[in-house]
């Protein structure tokens, strides 16, 4: 057996998982996305439910797997709502993904981001220049000789690339262990190469379809997917089975698509075809 | 001729009274699948617009031929907002269908559907959970030997099956009728075999395909395309017409989809492409 | 050399730059739509960034070439939101698009539309009724002798034609250009022949499918990708080059699509897959 066999299975049990239970696991997310969100959701083998209001959260929360906040589009009401729901995520253990779209633009978004460094979630997926930005938010630096990347993604595209990112993730995993009341995490860092880390393992997965950038919501979805996944698993195992589903679907969506428009509904059907033996069998590269 | 042929004439008038008429039925409804609502009652042979401000809302129903109103995704400011408008639709008597998504989750959601009893709609579309939950939150009840379903759909998911829901329906019905200003009322139940009733008579239209339940809005958008059904034909025709358009194009889009992305648009396609003749022809189940 | 080359030419540099430098062009739209109006700009070779709060959408304007605003469904906060904002794009001399989806329905869209009138948009695509209504709302008249069209549009949709509304959209771009800070400007009529003109010169064209009416969100999201446009060209090339992106694009999903949903897929794919040098090609009519 590989020295990676046992992730491996580990991985093939979260997929097989999520078709046979079809995990709840809800969103409070941008209006822009959430149509895909909830699709892919499905598409994935997971239940989708999406509120924009505390009581509506807690009384989801309680039949939920776990949980997906992403702050793509806000309102101004938002302020003090998304902070109270963190608090009560906290408090009740509860499992949830943040996706930090546009770290770092936007006075709003930055004080709501800052108010979850109390309040943790247990995985941050997101893409290099999210992910950077997040940790200038909540203070975690890398010491006194490191140098950032940029703090400010250019709108909601990210301007590193995810290697820059990298020793940004691995902090960013520690803090949201060592704060969140669950203390398990996941970094899970889109982008050409993907990585995941849970601050002690990490892993690049290669591949994915460069189409995905033309479409609207490919990261947002996949945040949606990996509540999916953290519902039946823990955190490193649904941020890798999440992000590696969304690899293979992909890559077999832009090997038919004509285009961006085809490339989404080609993607949503492997997405629902992909089966857990191929996702568990893709490359998996560990750096320690 | 058999004895339900004039229902099945006017089911045929109703669906070429949509497509030649190009009904507006204007929503607040709910943002994850605002979008699918549109778009189906635009390939029905309808016509659609959106609001969220109490002005418009009375604006567009000037020139809409009915409403529809879906509490999925709700704000802080519905509170107030939902109530007035139900009390708008009552004093100008304007048809109006209701989707009371989740119903019985949520403190806001529930005071926000209380406040429309009232002001009940002209047809309520609903899952077999939410069917119930919405009976318990009016005060319907079966009298003392009834034994009711749960009250709390899993998010937006129904627990209960059509069958249990029946008589719940039948009351709503006739609730509906009793309170709402235009004394006409239906209540269309959707599941794995539809209800329709208007507290005398009711349908069980059976079909479908199950796909429908791995696309987010299925729901949604037969409450939206029931209200273009609505501007133009009785509640009872309009609930069982929009419903059996829906059950022969899900069909149609099952027996060539790959999987839930290619199915959404192989549904709408159908929608547009299924004619009166073969909507008219379905298998109707009558049950006094 | 024809009359038109040079309008040619510059059309065809403007395809070229989108493709090429894939410019941000934030948006402040309606929800209904905006999911397309993503995928629309980023189909046609832009990158899109949507948001609802005034420090996000300045934070934005900085690192956008051109802004979006589109008024389909409104909140209650978006009265001073969006005045605060048009002002904030006239203090920059930003360039941006506005669509004043319904315009003449509503207190509040008229309220907004109204407080536009001393920070005018670069750009005001529409269609004829909302062309109609939005000169009525700034108090741009044609004169004693004018006959005007029907200032109230049926819901979304335009009861009158893009002939009636050639003379407004004349008098509108050249309000535009005396009142806004850059002092270039155009309206664009959607219509079964579009119009463009920037109050000298005006440009009917014809061709597009019909099937566009029957997909919710086909001016939106052309009004998204005439923000791309004018973030790397003039008003009038901008106007042009997009509404001509869109027909050519349009009548290649129709000769193929079964219906409004494949339509969709097929649109987007299409607007990927059309060239610069098949944009500039189309006929332009010209009238002065």
């Amino acid at each position: 057996m590989s020295p990676d066999s046992p992730i491996r299975e580990r991985i093939r049990e979260a997929c097989a998982m999520v078709r046979q239970k079809t995990p709840l696991a809800q969103s409070f997310t941008n209006f822009v996305t959430m149509n895909l969100v909830a699709n892919a959701q499905l598409a994935a083998g997971g239940s989708a439910a999406m509120s924009f209001l505390p009581d509506d959260i807690v009384d989801i929360d309680d039949i939920s797997g776990a949980s997906y906040i992403n702050v793509g589009t806000l309102l101004p009401s938002y302020r003090e709502t998304l902070e109270k729901i963190a608090q009560v995520f906290f408090e009740r253990q509860s499992l949830w993904v943040l996706d930090p779209v546009a770290a770092g633009l936007g006075a709003t978004r930055t004080a709501i981001l800052r108010s979850f460094a109390n309040y943790p979630p247990t995985i941050v997926r997101a893409n290099a220049s999210e992910t950077i930005a997040l940790c200038g938010i909540w203070g975690i630096s890398l010491g006194p000789d490191s140098h950032g990347g940029m703090n400010r993604p250019a709108g909601v595209e990210t301007v590193d690339d995810v290697d820059s990112a990298m020793p940004y993730a691995i902090e960013l995993a520690r803090y949201l262990r060592a704060h969140n009341s669950t203390h398990t995490a996941a970094v899970a860092v889109s982008g050409e190469c993907d990585l995941i880390t849970d601050g002690e393992r990490s892993f690049r997965l290669p591949g994915g379809d460069a189409m995905m950038t033309k479409i609207t919501g490919a990261g947002c979805s996949l945040g949606g997917v990996t509540a999916s996944y953290l519902a039946v698993s823990d955190p490193l195992i649904a941020a890798t089975a999440a992000s590696l589903h969304y690899n293979r679907a992909s890559e077999k969506a832009g090997a038919v698509a004509k285009g961006p428009g085809s490339f989404q509904a080609e993607f949503l059907d492997a997405l629902w075809q992909t089966q857990p033996d191929e996702i568990c069998a893709s490359d998996i590269i560990e750096s320690r």
